[in-house]
């Protein structure tokens, strides 16, 4: 399927989501209007930010453009957001609000994967030796073994849809890579992974370090939990911005917590090892736009995108395209294919009760033992 | 007390330690005699290193250096150094070796203090609107919160002694500001240090993010358990090699996992805020070597040095004379009073037992609940 031919990717987004809500929406919904002819937007919020935006739209965009009034003092935009998705109204959901209220609103309308305890958010981060997938960054920071497992499949999947990675390479974050380093949670999730529970046509190269997660080169995919994963990915956000006085042009890339590339450094992507159209033809993951600037919730049965609190128009705008090459490259569904062989492999929870999602409120206070 | 004034340090080195040992360690003992006139040094390895460290030495360093030979196939040289101290006959002990030998040695043979489940390796990072203490960056990756409040207090004696801040800020890393985020454990140790149980002089600053270590001015201290404190540096480190290309001169501070600044970041970070000579008149903690490339570890009753496994020369004689430094600031001495006050306050578990060290085995094997 090529640009041309695909369906257009109708994206809800929340207009009240972010510090500099409403406006940065706003701007952000106009430069994406522009840059993709086909997309069509369901901006959702009061009735007046919709009409300030409707006022600022072009005739031609105001076509492709079905406002969602939600009531201030009511429902969350990105709740009525995400029930435009499972109700079949929009593709996916595009916010730059609290992550824990997107995930709240994923999981309990449109379902996780089947016997899955928690959604993890992955962020691509533009290595120097190529681009990686990095997961939890946050969704979720107290997790199990079997959590970072099921991830670890979850993240294989995303990598093959977005990266177009034949052959993922999943590591293990640890503080060394000998086996048996590191954390309880880590050396047990460490034997699991080095047992062979992957599916096939994923590798497990065993532990990674956190300098691996900027250098890149040694993995595909690097799971973590989402306390670390958030608190290493603004490490290395805070320490390419101080370089970024002596770097000259060094632009931080501010996705959910992610690196916003300069264009060099998005080229360099652009070029790396293991970047290329995925293997159905899908648009090639990392376009002229450079790295998504925004995170993917992953294991949740609907296409949902949160940019950076503090993300700008760009930031936005980056995010929604996104969202709109999620829907085209199927990647929702590519990564459930991905999880259902690990389900039926080894049998986890899930495995044997079929496809369909879980459904429910979110289990955010169930703590792991 | 002066330069001159001060009695000398006499060093134990463990010259097996490290991935170029012998041959950068005896380099870098060699450059630290030449550094400091004052220096004694203990090299201990086998017999056949220290004629070569002996051969290299011109006549006026060798009245310096007392070499101490072990069997190559008996004790580690890092386990003899330890003993060295323990013995009074040295005062410090620098190693390039594994962490844990190190940390198992000293808690075996010179103890913690009274009651603390692990020692922590507390790093200072040359941030850039001034340095902090990072702890802990790899002797414990599992804590429970009373470890994180026990290490908060440790960080906050060592700031006071090394970076001359009369008042530490103390921050407990986390993924958000707001209370009540992070996971279990950082809930747990946020309610505890907002309680105020931190000694008099300090001021616990609540929850600070990943950016805040590399970019620094909210705290002085940002305590965390040993593997997030270990994957965030080792992704800091990456980050800044990552970028060197692009800064030109950046150089890369190779403490423990630390950050090694060129000239420039050294030279900002002696100007920085609260950068002063110690309160007591000890040499100012960042001299013209720069922030030391060394970790040191709180909460044994030694002075122990832990340098980088890729540590280069240079490195094993900056943490040498950060050694030195140590023991003429009476670092341990002024961390051990801040703990002291602690456990008296809060009737800590040693708090009532008095002052004595508590020796014994490391308690590796013993996990958090």
């Amino acid at each position: 399927m090529t640009r041309s031919e695909r369906r257009a990717a109708r994206i809800a987004v929340d207009l009240l989501g972010g510090d500099d809500a409403p406006a940065v929406v706003v701007d952000g919904a106009l430069l994406a209007l522009n840059a993709d002819p086909m997309l069509r937007l369901l901006p959702v919020g009061p009735q007046v930010v919709l009409d300030d935006l409707l006022a600022r739209l072009p005739a031609a965009h105001r076509e492709r453009t079905e406002p969602v009034p939600v009531e201030t003092d009511g429902t969350l935009p990105v709740h009525a957001a995400v029930r435009l998705v499972s109700a079949e109204r929009a593709d996916a959901v595009v916010s730059a609000g609290a992550t824990g209220s997107a995930v709240r609103s994923a999981v309990a309308h449109c379902g996780r994967f089947p016997g899955l305890r928690r959604p993890a958010l992955a962020v691509t981060v533009p290595a120097a030796r190529g681009p990686l997938i990095l997961l939890d960054v946050g969704a979720a920071p107290d997790l199990t073994a079997a959590d970072l497992v099921r991830h670890a499949v979850l993240g294989a999947g995303y990598a093959t849809a977005t990266l177009g990675v034949a052959r993922p390479r999943v590591g293990l974050l640890s503080i060394g890579t000998e086996p048996g380093v590191g954390d309880e949670l880590r050396r047990a999730a460490d034997r699991e992974l080095a047992a062979g529970v992957l599916p096939p046509d994923t590798d497990y190269v065993g532990l990674v370090e956190g300098y691996d997660v900027p250098v890149g080169g040694v993995a595909d995919v690097v799971v973590t939990d989402g306390f670390t994963g958030n608190v290493l990915l603004k490490g290395i956000e805070g320490a390419l911005r101080l370089s970024r006085g002596a770097a000259g042009a060094l632009r931080l890339n501010h996705g959910t917590d992610g690196l916003r590339p300069d264009r060099a450094v998005a080229g360099a992507v652009r070029c790396g090892p293991g970047v290329d159209a995925g293997p159905d033809g899908a648009d090639p993951p990392v376009d002229g736009d450079g790295v998504p600037r925004a995170a993917a919730l992953l294991g949740v049965a609907a296409s949902v995108v949160v940019c950076h609190g503090a993300a700008d128009a760009s930031d936005v705008a980056s995010g929604i395209g996104f969202a709109a090459r999620m829907v085209a490259g199927h990647t929702v569904d590519r990564v459930a294919r991905m999880d259902r062989v690990f389900r039926e492999l080894t049998r986890a929870p899930g495995g044997v009760r079929g496809d369909e999602a879980t459904t429910g409120p979110a289990d955010d206070d169930r703590r792991p033992r």
